[in-house]
């Protein structure tokens, strides 16, 4: 579909990109291109956008940015690599990941397709005004894990517990595709306010946290 | 260091516990026993141990509850696995797994062990004080990763996305050592006010708990 792309940006999500078209032997161009891949921040994603000639096509790998922001092109699409990317790790990152794409006419969302294939992603249409909540469902799977990571090593810190002892837990969750086990399921509401009590001892800025997921477990 | 052990109950722990010290080559009695293993709800576990007959060691596998409970008896311990157990798997769900140990004594931490080997579990030490908060931890690495992914499934859901497309997201997160990216690494306020809105219109009542994460993760 498109023989020579550029690449701009060689941040985390640059770099794997550049080096899995090069892997597909596309050509990976510095000037010129039929199809301009943007990989820089979101919050300039238009200025770059504008000072890019029109004529070829052009795409964001955005999540959370509208198509509106590749403007004045009108050849223009999106493939966000529903995937969190590291400077650590190549362009082998990218497979088995989903993609959303997203275009305004069928031309666009065919070649946004076809760059999802050509990266490995495993493509699902995205439309373009619920972006912003499909982004926030990435953020909340992915950063807030870090989060969550973060909030339960320092309790077992607090406890003088070795916190590597909380990854076989965490990946049998997940392995157990995410059954519900523990006080909450059991409806033990004496454990959760002893919680409750550790915790505004111990570590009393992690209180609204844990109110805030107990609440939405118990709903 | 015991040969004939009794496990008190058959939940997801109990049978788990008893197949473990089957395959041992222990032997697991219904009555008697060098030690009693009781694997029944935190609330109860007061209750069968002052039915018990004092004379054996007796142990509880549970997270958050105190020594003292498994009173009259002194010749007492706890082991708690780190893990989220299902009925649906057997014993190999302990392997790997972390497990905390509890004795008041040289004695009853030997044996407490002892039985964390026997179970396949990787023993650690936990000091009956800190029981609750150790618990709190966990609880918040396993059961509120449930809710994680439930919300974020839910918003994408809203956004009209497959939910399995977060699966090598969240697994990669993980992989990854919990490398925090996305918008509150970048700094990036916007998006997280755009997620903010998205969430007020189309599921409101996560936006207390999107909250409570956002503030724990800019921290």
């Amino acid at each position: 579909m498109f023989e020579t792309v550029r690449v701009i940006g060689r941040g985390r999500a640059g770099s794997a990109v550049s080096q899995r078209l090069t892997e597909r032997n596309l050509r990976v161009v510095e000037r010129g291109g039929d199809l301009i891949v943007l990989c820089v921040p979101d919050n300039v994603i238009a200025t770059v956008a504008a000072r890019v000639p029109v004529g070829p096509w052009i795409a964001h790998v955005s999540g959370a940015t509208p198509l509106a922001n590749l403007a004045p092109h009108v050849n223009r699409f999106s493939v966000h690599p529903l995937q969190t990317l590291t400077l650590a790790r190549g362009a082998d990152q990218l497979d088995g990941a989903w993609g959303a794409v997203t275009g305004e006419t069928s031309q666009a969302v065919t070649a946004a397709t076809w760059l999802a294939e050509q990266l490995g992603l495993r493509p699902f249409r995205l439309a373009d005004e619920q972006r912003v909540l499909y982004h926030a469902g990435a953020v909340m799977a992915c950063n807030y894990l870090v989060t969550l990571h973060r909030a339960a090593s320092r309790l077992l810190s607090e406890a003088s517990v070795p916190r590597e002892a909380l990854l076989p837990l965490m990946q049998r969750t997940i392995d157990n595709d995410f059954e519900l086990t523990g006080p909450i399921a059991r409806g033990d509401s004496k454990t959760v306010a002893a919680h409750r009590s550790a915790i505004e001892e111990h570590a009393p800025e992690l209180l609204p946290l844990y109110d805030a997921l107990a609440e939405a477990t118990a709903r």
